[in-house]
């Protein structure tokens, strides 16, 4: 190397530039987000100087967090133009990997490629030929090629000894060339890239949330309705929600409720004797985090209903909330975890010149913030010693990041199982950083975006800018927002927000009763707080109702699992459509394994609407002009469409959506119109 | 810390997270690009969690290759909202700087915002007061507290104490709580990211070429015109180039030039006895890369040459090509720098099935590398040591990346003032990477985007996805390439596409007598290559002629002189117009010093077009509504102008293009119209 070098190479540099372009977070500081069995999509830059072919491969190894890390797995990239190269890679286990890729340049297929164009151009190739010979004699120096590659080239040698040419033009040299050309020097990622491999649940699955204490069936047990029902005896409800083919059962916290400044029914700040209090106002004698309230039960009947969930298919999720009621055993106990006010008290919640004086929050600036955090970890340790693997947690961008980065790379280490569902609603730069730390899925703006090119908008940043460490689980409803549309909009709006989130996220749920049931009446106008609100009184439900929309979201539900494209989220494309009340969007499976979905929804819950769509079908896999068959696993119809603009008519009253299933018309048909695949 | 961390954490974690936006490139791997004595804009996301403010510095120092790093300078953050923050900083050095971004809550802010809050809505604030005295206490325990804000915070303790609230409201209280509340613990980038800062004409600059040997005025000098001159005769010319405002004196090679194989007029594969030659076949029995074509003159009239150029305040730049023509010494002195065919030939350029028998191609891949290396780093010293400090490198995407990272790095840190142009025309990702790995500048796609889509596109895409390191410098010609656009268009082409590169690009540059006089006649039909080329023949030019271009050239370079806007690219902005052949942008100077700049162009050179051109006066800091007043800098003429939607009618005979300096009319015309700024 020269001698005024500032920064020596002890070897000759490979030539190849590798640059990462996804899936990548943070520069690579922290992992992205893969799931284990589901196709996950590497894209990079490889290439060279001058007009040598430049080849690459994705190399990935699981990576422990103790113990050693596996043995690297190798795949071909293959070239999406301009330099830049992809491949879609498997996980096969849960937790940790990391991933490199490597490229160099290929000079027997630059040979080839060069002598064929002479051949081509009726040049004389003969240096060319015995150029040839003398790389495949360097690459039959390797020892570890397979024998077809060795009798390949072998062949080879021998015809260009021959000064036959006509070989140089089979199709199959790329690939075994990729294999045998000679790598050295390779060229790699400046560092590995981490991947967290989540289990399916983790990225794509429908979650049902209901609060026990309130699962008597006020049809069929009348006069009961106010009784507060145990864990053991709401399993009853479990049969039902499996029939809708949820995923994830989410109960609200199932803690002692704390009696200081209980909340009565309607979120009076006085309750009455009797009240039930909110169940996150977390904390009473009878114990906190790790307690459960006696009128629900106890700790192994947590166990056991988690269990319940399981035999049926289905995972329980427990709602963690770190914050504590007055009578919280923490206040007395660790009251240095609680930031103290100039008189000494105990600083209550507030959002200046809100008060909520029935909640303490945790002081993660408090001096003894290690001793408080060990013991948060604990709780969620706790929880899944007893079968629970997933978690709901409420409010985590009002707890320091700090202390999310350690606890869930902790437990994720301990757990790779578990899934972390975080429930904020704030500004999209904290949503996006607890993504980014650790959080498996986020609740998200769905909730509030309605028209057309909002929800269009929305969903192309999800599934472009944040895709690879943001997994958004849609909600058209929560116990503490019934949006305005659902106020006002009546079944229609009901029935096409829980097609949208159910078709447009992997992962989406529902505040169950209430949305089977329509409920939609506010605590007063302007407000999206329900009226008579579960979260602070018992009700009792009719679920068999005949209006009950439990029909749709379980054919919902149904259709998501039968049709791969829902899995993932970075293949959704949005379509323009005639009419700005139409929304159109496509789904489709990177594995090629299932259909494409073509979803269309009348966003107006008041009239009809018909148009035009404009389907771009390179997005589907289609070729121009195709023939295609779209069956409405809604409605059952099917239809013949042809190329891009199709007609569709959709109606409140009759279908406000269409979620057609997308089929190729054989190759005889299409071949007669002229189109080729 | 809990004893199951898998990384334990010293003391006790920042709330705050610092995200870095830009400038970045490849995650801090690589500097990005900035200028001395320009404004750079920084930006980056800081944000804590709950509802406490967050705040934030950017500090930043130089750090040079060899001795200590500079101290920290330090500037406050202005937020921009969604916890995005900005701050222009102004570095006063050329070399490496890195810079910083840290952040904290400011409790004190936190507290006066909730305090005024519970003002407002008429609650008492007694254990307020008591907790804001607490941290006024805390705060003036500082020791390095301005004077100025000591005696503030004294004084507003003093008031809390005696229960008024009337100063919290005060505006200077978020700028002195800035520089008065505690910093710990505090929050910062992950690593520092590396900046390297250019001189002025690194980014902004206006190029001349011309051909030396070529320069005989064909209308003084009758019958002279085939003479070959000096680089001392020469000089004559650079009073021409220096009238019209040029910064940069771009020679090509001025080397000796090779006889095997030489190329004649009109590339010809067969030059006549007497023919020049192109001067990038370079090498010959004179020497090579370090010694001067003897009918140039010597390596001390380049030195003479370049001083003359700074006298007249300009640079000069050469041209340095990576290449060898068989004569050069170097293909007898270090074979082993050249691949070998299988018969032991030297391996000439191709790029199949094209042949270049005349160049011999350097061997990036050679077992003497270093030695390779070094020599070719030495090209650079030994004429950098002869006063020449810019070089226009000679199709570098043809030489390993690895050489330029290293070549330039080294030579940067020994000559921070030096300055290299990319002559690199080739894919999106090898041009990009070659910007990152450090050439200042790069010529671009412009030459061939014509229409104001593409325009709009490719210079949206250079102002943000790539600004921070990738500097265009928009060429309308060069000796290489005539577009069929300038041999079709007539003037009217060459007019807009000088207007275009001068405005669109902080750099720009011509191939100069031939752009000057029109020079539009290709070799053939289809070929970009000129007719009768200077490349491979002597030429003489009428300078003077009153057809010439150079008015418009003049008043270009004197209007980006003029103009501060010019020398940024990412405050590049485009508007809508009613007409595609009419292209709309504005430029605006980041500092605020200079004036905004609006830019309109008729693209078509055969029609008028007329039509509104529909402003967003943010963009140019103008509020909605505002009068202003557009003053012509290539017309004179100014017209008042109102709001958004103002017309323009260009027709190619009278003027094709405005460029308008922007002039805000005073503040009491605004109010009377009800505008406010």
């Amino acid at each position: 190397m020269p001698t005024r070098t500032a920064s020596p190479q002890p070897q000759r540099p490979s030539r190849v530039v590798v640059e990462p372009v996804r899936p990548i977070v943070d520069g690579g500081a922290l992992p992205a987000k893969a799931t284990v069995g589901e196709p996950m999509r590497v894209v990079a830059d490889v290439f060279t100087d001058g007009h040598d072919v430049a080849v690459a491969a994705v190399r990935w190894r699981t990576v422990p967090t103790t113990g050693k890390p596996g043995a690297w797995q190798e795949q071909a990239l293959e070239p999406l133009g301009n330099d830049r190269f992809t491949a879609m890679i498997v996980p096969a286990e849960l937790g940790r990997l990391e991933f490199d890729v490597i490229g160099w340049i290929d000079h027997l297929e630059t040979w080839r490629r060069g002598t064929a164009a002479k051949v081509a151009a009726d040049l004389d190739v003969t240096l060319e030929l015995a150029g040839g010979e003398r790389l495949i004699d360097a690459a039959l120096a390797s020892t570890t090629m397979p024998d077809a590659d060795r009798r390949a080239l072998t062949a080879l040698r021998r015809s260009l000894r021959s000064g036959d040419t006509s070989e140089l033009s089979d199709p199959r040299w790329p690939s075994v060339f990729w294999r045998t050309s000679p790598r050295d020097p390779i060229a790699s990622l400046p560092t590995p890239l981490p991947v967290d491999v989540d289990p399916l649940h983790g990225a794509f699955g429908a979650w049902y949330e209901f609060f026990p204490r309130s699962t008597v069936n006020s049809e069929t047990s009348p006069g009961d309705e106010l009784r507060h029902r145990t864990l053991a005896e709401s399993i009853d409800r479990l049969d039902h929600i499996a029939s809708m083919g949820f995923d994830i059962v989410y109960l609200p916290p199932i803690h002692p409720i704390g009696t200081t400044n209980r909340k009565g029914r309607n979120n009076s700040t006085t309750a009455e004797a009797g009240e039930v209090g909110s169940p996150w106002a977390i904390g009473s004698s009878a114990g906190g985090h790790t307690a459960v309230h006696p009128a629900l039960g106890t700790v192994d009947d947590v166990a056991d209903f988690a269990t319940a969930c399981r035999t049926r298919g289905m995972h329980l999720a427990l709602d963690i909330a770190f914050q504590c009621s007055p009578d919280h055993p923490w206040v007395t106990e660790h009251p240095e975890w609680f930031a103290k006010r100039s008189d000494g008290s105990i600083q209550f919640a507030e959002n200046p010149p809100k008060k909520y004086e029935d909640i303490y929050p945790l002081d993660f600036e408090s001096s003894d913030w290690q001793s408080l955090w060990d013991a948060l970890a604990d709780v969620f340790r706790f929880w899944i010693a007893r079968g629970v693997t997933v978690f709901r947690v409420d409010n985590p961008h009002t707890k320091a990041f700090a202390f999310w980065a350690w606890a869930l790379q902790t437990l994720r280490a301990e757990h790779p199982e578990t899934v972390f569902l975080a429930e904020s609603f704030t500004r999209p730069r904290v949503m996006e950083r607890l993504a980014k730390i650790g959080f498996n899925q986020n609740y998200t703006y769905f909730t509030w975006r309605q028209a057309s090119w909002e929800l269009r908008e929305y969903f192309t940043d999800l599934s472009t800018r944040t895709v690879d460490y943001f997994r958004p689980n849609a909600w058209p409803n929560t116990p503490d927002i019934l949006t305005e549309q659902l106020q006002t909009g009546g079944r229609a709006v009901f029935v096409t927000r829980a097609i949208l989130a159910a078709t447009l996220s992997p992962s989406w749920g529902v505040y169950g009763p209430a949305y089977e049931l329509l409920e939609h009446l506010p605590i007063r106008d302007g407000s999206e707080e329900y009226l008579d609100s579960e979260k602070y009184q018992l009700r009792s439900w009719d679920l068999d109702h005949e209006d009950s929309l439990a029909p749709l979201l379980a054919r919902l539900n149904q259709i998501r699992r039968d049709h791969r494209a829902f899995r993932n989220l970075d293949t959704i494309h949005f379509h323009d459509t005639d009419h700005p009340g139409l929304l159109c969007f496509t789904r489709t499976d990177p594995s090629g394994a299932g259909l494409p979905v073509i979803v269309v929804v009348n966003l107006d819950p008041a009239d009809r609407h018909s148009g035009f769509v404009d389907i771009d079908l390179a997005a589907i896999g289609l070729p121009e002009g195709a023939d295609y068959d779209v069956v409405d696993e809604l409605g059952g119809v099917t239809h013949r469409w042809n190329g891009s603009r199709n007609f569709v008519d959709l109606a409140p009253w009759s279908a406000s959506a269409h979620v057609f299933s997308v089929h190729r018309v054989d190759d005889r048909t299409s071949t007669t119109r002229g189109v080729t695949a």
